[in-house]
């Protein structure tokens, strides 16, 4: 989508030099959630082994400004997990940034979370009965709790993280730490990423293959849904609490991911994201065809996808749009005048590009539809004749409850208005989406199942029981056919 | 003692209007941290009740650094309680900044807290047995797991706390907040102060008087050793798990607060910081006599009771030492050359005021003596004839585990040599030290007993159990008396 | 170019507004420069005539860092001028960031530079000999201290910038405010851009016509070669020294801003940047044909030129690199190690893309071409199988002293190296430059004649006398043709 | 007086190492500072000499918060100069910190001042007549300006600061650096003090003798009214415009500065502060006696002239005032009602020290008024039975142009009230001023003249030209003499 209507989410990372020598872990920790900062840009962390005692700095803001060299000079150690975070739960205060460490029982434990809990809150009633306190809202605080009441009960960590899956529900990528190493978690569906790779003698857990590749290391492969996978100076060891055989096939990978979310020279679960983009493109471009001078992109997340469209479409690819680079979270708050101004300061059309010509712009997804409508009048202004919308994803029509911080339907514009509506408030020519069976066959090569729920309402994981009876049921009015739509 | 070789300890405030019609408690709670600053410089914290909620602002420095205007603004409610810190136990991070503010079971609960438990370790563990969890160190967060703890048992905040009373123990006076009143609560030996005070409609809690007074309130009384005092809308109530009706005589409150911590224009369980200081100077002037020219003060700790040994010597009181008010934590690192330069930077010496002169300098106590030992040598180089060191405190000997930063026996000068040792060591003509008799009966008027484990090791609180062998008893070696030694 | 190896220039603007009625020229002027972020990212200001007096605020970082909405809402005033800086000239203090506000004999002068001067050692020897003193090594001092030298021979301000016309030699666009007016100068060659636009009843200048359309303004025209445009509450007005009808045929505005400076949604001079450089790469295509599966664009410089060769070859347009949009300036400093994986770190090659396809891929130019080796080095560890270089200018042989941040001969690789041995060391499989004809014609509808100085080393506007006999004539080694080269 | 109503001066300083060995002269300065605060809390600067070349770095705020170890560190040198400003001419920007540092025909120079020039003005307006320009309004800049102006005419700078000498009129006492040497410079009339020190091989200036002394270093003497003295590696040299004889007795040293500016452990020409305060105290007892209680001074600025009245009147000296030793400049802005808390928050009464007691509170001066009234309000409110006020220092008059901040005769309350009227204005039971011939008196040892022009209204260093006829004579109205004050 064009702009930030849907908010990024989580990274995690973790890192364990099997033969204990290095002490640059947290400044590998540093490099690879810079690779993932992409998925969220509100706080940073790094918690650090040093010699058995674990210690945790964090941040506000992206990783460049939570860590200096100083901090990361001061952060040794041969293991680390990180954390970048885009807040979908808790409050926002720096309490809530993640890792979060403590001591129990068994000593110390860090955890770096990504996804979202279902049932969170029985589950921290559940505690609060037995006594538990809570300084955060965070899903990570409960989790830990989970986990120190579990550690009565069994001495394997891994044990107490079984006990732990078995109560919670919804979506959980975990990189965990305690004082001789790191443990990598999948929830049984696999809603979100999570992989395995390897530099030298160190293993790396990440959200994305990008952050491995990007500090020089090599995928080995992505962690399974259920998987619990322990990294140690013996090295990599895995366990599921039951091995389906057909756990790959029940599991729900988040769909978004390939659509917006992961950056796309990333693979998750087999499938290429930039492929996946691409592809969808060309599937789109079969679906909705369209008379056209020249494919454009919103700018930057419908740039893959639009290339695509060209090609399959024939028709040339050009650029239409310019972003500011510069555009970042601190710009000043505008005044009602230049709050119009606003898309206006961030984009900018290129008429020599565009001028007199019929475009094709191709987006990632349309959620609230307002950027979209300033900038194809922007595009009009600049002198394109006409300003076909196609979108490389199926109209958004439910709320995510695991991790992607979707708004609520009263605010999603597939929720409430037709095909034909859409198109005339965003003052499109034309719009077209993708099909869900376009979009999911455009995935290639993915080794397992997808959570289509922000398209489909399956909800496989579950929902908050506070939510129950809340959703509707939407059926996307999409009208007239396109091609039918008069003007 | 000249410059901060005990450190201060932490202070306490609370204020809830009763007719719950001001919206100012945050900004009275800063005033009164601001006048309770020397307890505490390394946080400051205000924890404020709008309309039901708790929010808690926190951060490293002074009052004045970690608060300004925007953020006293944003903190409006009719109740807050706040913290200042010395950190006796617990890390340094902004983590064990207070007020702490938890959720649990019974909604939510901020506590402030000043003292130091002896058991806390044994409490921690106990929890973590039954799965708590810690994210820092620190004896308030063990408290609030007791206390949500316990109320599971028990439906009455009050209640909990006594149970939880009657598991801790060592030093403590808190200031509670929960979602309708504030609480404060004394331990049963009263080592810590804590006191009541009134302005307007609003009822106010405060580890000094001079908190009350500088916002201009009214002081009531003192909280009674083992006290509970809840004050709500309905005005103020007060409770004691068993009423002994000789508590204040078995109490034992500090007697450190009179020599070194408490501000001078406060009152503690009936006493006058300032007479108890100056009625020690006049003791310690009849108790050891000198001839001399001119009495003056160690800056600034010794100043009040060496106007009191001036007064009952008749010899003149003087000035003889500047201190440079300009320094603050932030002074530069220092060379090896400089370093020496140090005591220089913050100390000269009034040639005029002292040239040729047999001068009486009294300071309130000695820890180390390395400071006192430069500040001798200044003053002998600017021309003072001779020099007689007179402590309005007896000899450290021992360790204060009830929330006095004292150092380990090893680092006790008074451990470790003799009064002519020490003397020498200081380059003092002459050295003389209050007896603990002298210094108990300068304070006048208290209406408890007195904790003197510092001079005399009696341990009221008990001791850490890690700590239990580990305490030497010492018999200070006066060997010669003063007047004795030859030089 | 990969990589910001040139560095940018600096961006002037300015608004006033003739009605006198509305008071957020500063917030305009913000805006304005946010639009002309890309040109300086080193410092910003901006001066503020506030009925009549002039304020100013300038401070390191980028326009978002340097102002908030505090700042920017104290400068209140209908005329403002403003400035983003890269340092060319002076030291990198906050002493040299712009808008440089003086008094002198006719009140207040501000004034921001874009451009550098070949004769400042020269003309401030002269002014030192007469008196003059220098806080800054700055080019804008200098002119200043002209300016108020000329005011003692006549009183208009624009006579005294004509009498500063005559003396100084060099490239420089100003931007002046005085009480009551802003003035438009640009150098008699228009070797840097400016032009004039208009926002309901203000007018303004700006160095490119992207910032003038940002804040919603239309643009009237380029300020001419010479021209002096005065603008006050009687609207605008234009004087030159000498009216030479063939002005606009000797002048010679640099040939780079098409290249790589500017916006490509500015127009400058009547050529559109965005067209100039899509057709270069039409042109490239034609002269530097190569048989290839895709072609794509160095991020972000090569990116519109790579279109172009695109389409004219036919080849498909394709992404190949991937750019982390967080690279910031913050970036921690690397060790050795991870040194090598800066690049890694900045950009990650699309695997699924690129995977055995023979690639064309094209830049704006090389400087160093240290970068440009990594990447392709990154390629063909992604799967290319072939990597083809194209360049969409000549090979940069001269050092710029307009402004531009040119490295030394000694630097340039087509200084020092043949056409054979620079595809060698980039490890490409061929490459190929653009002719500057070729160049030259992309440029279309340009209504003034070019500066190509960096290619042809013609240095129009002369150069730094301490350069004289410095620069060596390189006759570029293009050795044998490109399709010769065996591998 | 009470409060900082009249706001310090500025500071300087300089070193140079003769022997070119050690490279810590900016160090060295950055404690010579520190010790020299009290002059100014507005901004810090120092500038050194690293082989040859001259960097300056300065910013708001105090010295440990202007510099820190970094800094320190880069500023590696042989000489250095240094100021602490409070501003007393141009405006409060970064821009107008010293030293200024600036490149001329000489080469580079940098300069500290001291002082306040009184035609400033005309110089200025005819260096504009001859072109030149300025960036701040600050009478450093005008000097500099003039000193490159007049370097055209002679080669040495020696030279070049006697001819400014002859311009210029008012208060300065200088230190500049040039690449090889320090100088330091004392306008005719010795307004402001200016002395000379040595620590090792390197030779110091400093505006008084505690900061040479806070470093470690010996004072060798005081620096001559009109007195120019080089420090170059051969060592110190002197020289006089005209050496007048009865320099030293025509000379005007500012009186105030032994009042209240100067540091009680410095000694100027002569005279030590301290002793010059406890005399005024004594001859203040001996001039206004009174029947009393108990002696206590306002703190801080009348602790000492206390001491002396108690020590002469025999009358016991107690503490009767606490001040809040963290009061700074960032304290929150109270609301209305706080703000009659302000006081509060300063100061506290000791109860049990005053309580019924009839005092005598010494200060240095009065100057406003208002704090004073508060704070005997507080005094009588807690307890005190009388208040009797006694001033070291004449009523203030008249405003000063040499460089201490006296507000304008309209503020200053002994310019518009009889004794009595200001007596009753601050609540005393008494109020008895020193005679000018008691306090001139009071200074003993001292060898030169005084300026008493804010007593006495001589102003024999000039005023502005636009302050003529705007000062009043006044004749203090001490109406009825105290004694007979029926209240």
């Amino acid at each position: 989508m064009i702009q930030k209507e849907l908010h990024d989410e989580c990274g995690v990372f973790g890192i364990l030099d099997t033969e204990g020598r290095r002490d640059d872990a947290a400044r590998l920790t540093y490099l690879g959630l810079f690779a993932l900062q992409h998925r969220g840009q509100d706080s940073a962390g790094i918690a650090i082994n040093t010699n058995g005692t674990l210690f945790c700095h964090k941040d506000n803001g992206l990783v460049v400004e939570a860590f200096n060299d100083m901090t990361i000079n001061m952060l040794r150690g041969s293991a680390a997990i990180g954390h970048v975070r885009y807040p979908t739960q808790g409050g926002l205060g720096i309490e809530c940034a993640q890792p979060m460490l403590i001591k129990y029982r068994g000593g110390q434990l860090a955890l770096a979370h990504n996804g979202s809990l279902t049932n969170a809150f029985e589950m921290r009633a559940r505690l609060e009965e037995n006594g538990a306190i809570f300084q955060t809202g965070s899903d990570s605080e409960a989790m830990l709790a989970l986990l120190a009441r579990n550690r009565i009960l069994t001495e394997r960590m891994e044990d107490a993280i079984f006990m732990m899956m078995a109560e919670i529900q919804g979506a959980y990528s975990l990189v965990l730490m305690t004082r001789n190493k790191i443990i990598g978690v999948r929830d049984p569906l696999g809603i979100r990423p999570l992989c395995l790779g390897r530099l030298g003698s160190s293993y790396i857990l990440a959200s994305e293959t990008c952050a491995i590749e990007s500090i020089g290391g090599e995928i080995i492969r992505d962690i399974d849904p259920g998987e619990v996978v322990t990294i140690t100076a013996a090295g990599v060891s895995s366990e599921f609490l039951t091995r389906d055989p057909d756990a790959r096939k029940k599991s729900a990978l988040c769909l978004f991911e390939f659509v917006y979310i992961a950056r796309p020279d990333s693979t998750i679960d087999g499938a290429s994201v930039y492929e996946a983009r691409y592809e969808a493109g060309r599937t789109l471009a079969r679906e909705q065809p369209c008379d056209a001078d020249m494919v454009i992109g919103a700018p930057d997340s419908g740039i893959v996808a639009s290339m695509g469209y060209a090609f399959e479409s024939g028709i040339p690819y050009g650029s239409g749009l310019l972003k500011n680079r510069y555009v970042g979270r601190t710009f000043i708050q505008p005044t009602q005048m230049q709050r119009e101004l606003a898309v206006t300061m961030k984009f900018s059309a290129l008429k020599k590009s565009i001028g007199g010509k019929r475009l094709i712009m191709v987006d990632d997804s349309i959620v609230r539809g307002t950027t979209t409508r300033h900038i194809i009048s922007m595009l009009k202004e600049a002198g394109a004749k006409e300003v076909h919308m196609r979108i490389a994803s199926p109209p958004v029509l439910y709320s995510c409850f695991y991790g992607v911080d979707t708004p609520s339907q009263d605010e999603l514009s597939a929720c409430n208005m037709t095909l034909d509506e859409i198109r005339e408030m965003i003052g499109a020519d034309s719009l077209g989406y993708i099909s869900l069976e376009g979009l999911t066959s455009s995935v290639k090569g993915l080794s397992c199942g997808l959570c289509c729920t922000c398209f489909d309402g399956a909800y496989p994981g579950g929902m908050p029981s506070s939510m129950v009876g809340k959703i509707r049921r939407i059926e996307f009015n999409s009208g007239r056919s396109v091609a039918d739509s008069t003007r």
